[in-house]
């Protein structure tokens, strides 16, 4: 789904926030993990099963609140094949729910690898003829340092089908200065990437304003998160860092535009983790949270 | 498993390649395809089990001739959980026979998550206390866009299970310069991320005079080939690009140190494609190939 549809849900919610699915089992409240290993052992099947109720649950508690889910894929490939399926089958829920999904894959390769990955998050598999689809995301993260032709497959998709995708500009951690912030040619690298993401993104323009070629830019470094907003005004943000990696929402204001849009704040452990903190089922305390932050969010962008 | 054992593979073979395993349908013979979609119709499933015997057919053909094997994780992906499976079941086949393992990856993430890939890739999930082996395998490719932070968690399964793996330094692809070759204050970005992977690979020297961190130089760039060479003599090269991406045996001579050692040349579709462009079956084909591979390698670096 296009940009257009996440604007949409996110003017219909109030709510420019999206809760990131990254389900490490030490998340899950014990109730769920233990019933699947009393009946499948201390296996990866385990695991995955308890990792589907725990997202399914999440996805109920949040769907009328939340815009959009941020399933990481490292949590998932953890759990080997089980865990591609939880994958698979999360997506599918959240749509169901008619819930944004953004796949965040930081996917990298040269053309002809990078078309397998468009084609497995965005787009279909052919087999015999018939197209199939994979994973079936709205949206994917994608890191750039390989230049046009890793990107372009993207591109294609979002084209084709109306598929949006976010690349890695100034990510949130500690050490993304190592290379982002070092100068290249007489701006920072993170700028010399924001620059391409314009590029690549102008042909993909929508009506909602902006293009279907967003930018990850982290919550932690306000001062950038400044200069990219000026830089790529018509790229949507995906900015993960607020919560548990320390932003506030008064870091977060600069990712927005004048309209009130233009970024989506991603809380991965601060909603998952919400039951750990407080006296209420972990479903009460993920929505709790979030409407806790979209007010907080909200508040601070106004 | 450690480089060490690379290079011991690599010597006991006399052969310095790597067969990429990035089998899209189209480089599988009909006999085959054509059995499992009769079996189980035009689906993933009927994908999956054309590719699980493909690969095994290619690994029984070259496990006595090529040391290693390098599966690209997009094509297994472009088959949902079923391409996962196949992922999984082709390194444990792989190591059936000998065979050393690079699962290219090119992941990236900030910490936390990165510990969740290292832990997918080359260690174990814990569930109940139990500890799990997952893809299991020797050796990946990452993506250091995201600095030291990313990196740490790979470098710590390295070195705790003896792993091995390679950074993205210079990209085999057309446009890999577009950021890779720009001037980042007084060097192009890839001799930079040259720079990081001798720090990061510092620690992990091994017997065998190599770091356990390697670094990912395309073959279609034999000028930046031989400044990164001479940068980091003690990182094994990963080498894409020979055959169908055009660079030729001679491309390849400066990866290689003065002792023959420091690189594995990476052949994916050359390989696998082999059996369309002769009269031979697929594994006469490829086994040829790989023959004629070697061979070619081998006397342009003496």
């Amino acid at each position: 789904m296009s940009v257009n549809t996440l604007v949409r849900n996110i003017k219909a919610k109030g709510n420019p926030t999206v809760a990131g699915l990254d389900a490490r089992l030490e998340y899950i409240p014990a109730h769920i993990t233990e019933k699947y290993t009393a009946e499948y052992g201390c296996t990866l099947k385990a695991a995955a099963a308890s990792m589907m109720e725990f997202n399914k649950g999440l996805i109920d508690a949040l769907c009328d609140v939340v815009p959009a889910i941020k399933p990481q894929a490292a949590y998932y490939e953890l759990l080997g094949p089980e865990g591609a399926v939880v994958l698979r089958d999360t997506i599918a829920y959240a749509h169901e729910k008619g819930m944004y999904v953004i796949a965040d894959i930081k996917r990298n390769d040269i053309g002809a690898t990078a078309s397998a990955y468009a084609q497995a998050y965005l787009g279909e598999t052919e087999v015999g003829g018939v197209s199939l689809p994979v994973y079936g995301s709205d949206s994917v993260t994608v890191n750039a340092y390989l230049g046009t032709d890793g990107i372009e497959p993207f591109l294609k998709e979002c084209r084709e089908r109306a598929k949006s995708m976010y690349i890695l500009v100034k990510t949130s951690n500690k050490s993304s200065g190592e290379f982002q912030n070092r100068d290249m040619e007489g701006a920072p690298l993170f700028v010399r990437m924001a620059e391409k993401v314009a590029e690549w993104g102008a042909e993909l323009m929508t009506e909602c304003g902006y293009s279907e070629v967003g930018a990850v830019v982290g919550a932690t470094y306000p001062e950038e998160q400044e200069i990219v907003r000026k830089l790529i005004p018509h790229s949507y943000f995906l900015v993960p860092g607020y919560g548990a990696q320390g932003a506030t929402a008064k870091d977060i204001a600069n990712a927005f535009n004048d309209d009130g849009l233009g970024a989506i704040v991603n809380s991965s452990r601060g909603i998952m983790c919400a039951w750990k903190k407080c006296d209420l089922d972990y479903q009460e305390a993920a929505r709790a949270e979030a409407i806790r932050m979209r007010d907080d969010i909200v508040s601070a962008i106004r």
